[in-house]
């Protein structure tokens, strides 16, 4: 990584690394930085499954993202939910999120209505949490 | 909050506190890590009132959770803007929030049309902001 | 800056600074705080392009907005994508996505459907990066 001279010729502070898992061209699934997480939106396995089996498996996914990034849903600080079909969709997603979020430990959130990627998907869902430092 | 060995036996850092306030069984309102603060997304109190109140009233929400987390507008980071109807309540939605936006302070911010929890609901906002460090 | 007290009278350490760029009443295009950079929604500057003319005019504009902010698109955390028909434009705009993320250094991203400030507007892209600390 570059640490280039500032315009004042003091030098500049070296970053905190980067550090990415599972990049491809388009995105890495976890971004780490300053011990500050940023994961990819996921989309469930099964796109054709419903509601509540997609919020459960992209549910299953971010815990393996977070597990490979070293933390847990314990440490979440914010959650952005996209719903296909959010008058249909809202509550039962909840039931599954609720259940899924631990006892006092809910992140900051919000839940708009939006088409993903593929039209069978029915929900997506972006997170940022915390890390531990090494 | 544990605190794992890492893989090689190292000791692991102790991370910064995550501190939530206003926690549901769904969401935290508040929610601070390293002296930054993210908010749920905010809707209005009265989902039935025009999208200038509407807008008011999200953005009185936001003051007043900005207060209980120990910081104010002047330090806003980033904010993201969901209206339900951009074509029509764009510019009314904009003349309130350049009014609330202290001189010179405004956030990075994005805007995009997306229906949210409840059908009458017309705009719901998301904010990243700084805090003060204890 | 103000740095109050706190609740219990001890004095509250002084907080990094927020360092905002090209603000105008509604938005920052860029904004800094610990060296994390938001940068505003960036929308193509001919609306009237197809959506890979206007993905290539999104991604000059962060260029340069991370330019300015002294930083590149080596130091990517995050990037929201919102298009307008993503059944017909997820394919054509990836293609141009893929192309201007740095080999092996492509961020966390969501992609979601969403109309825009103008109804032209096929692609809104915001971005949180890393800076360079001075």
């Amino acid at each position: 990584m570059r640490t280039p001279a500032g315009a004042n010729g003091r030098r500049v502070q070296p970053m905190p690394e980067i550090k990415r898992q599972k990049t491809s061209a388009r995105a890495s699934m976890i971004v780490e930085h300053s011990g500050v997480i940023y994961l990819s939106g996921q989309v469930a396995e099964d796109p054709d499954a419903d509601i509540q089996d997609q919020t459960r498996s992209v549910l299953a996914r971010i815990d393996a993202l977070l597990a490979e990034a070293g933390t847990t849903n314990e440490q979440l600080l914010s959650a952005t939910i996209y719903l296909r079909d959010i008058a249909n969709d809202f509550a039962p997603m909840n039931e599954v999120w609720n259940a899924w979020v631990p006892d006092g430990l809910a992140p900051a959130r919000a839940c708009v209505e939006a088409r993903m990627a593929r039209p069978q998907l029915l929900v997506e869902i972006s997170i940022i949490a915390v890390g531990f430092a090494h």
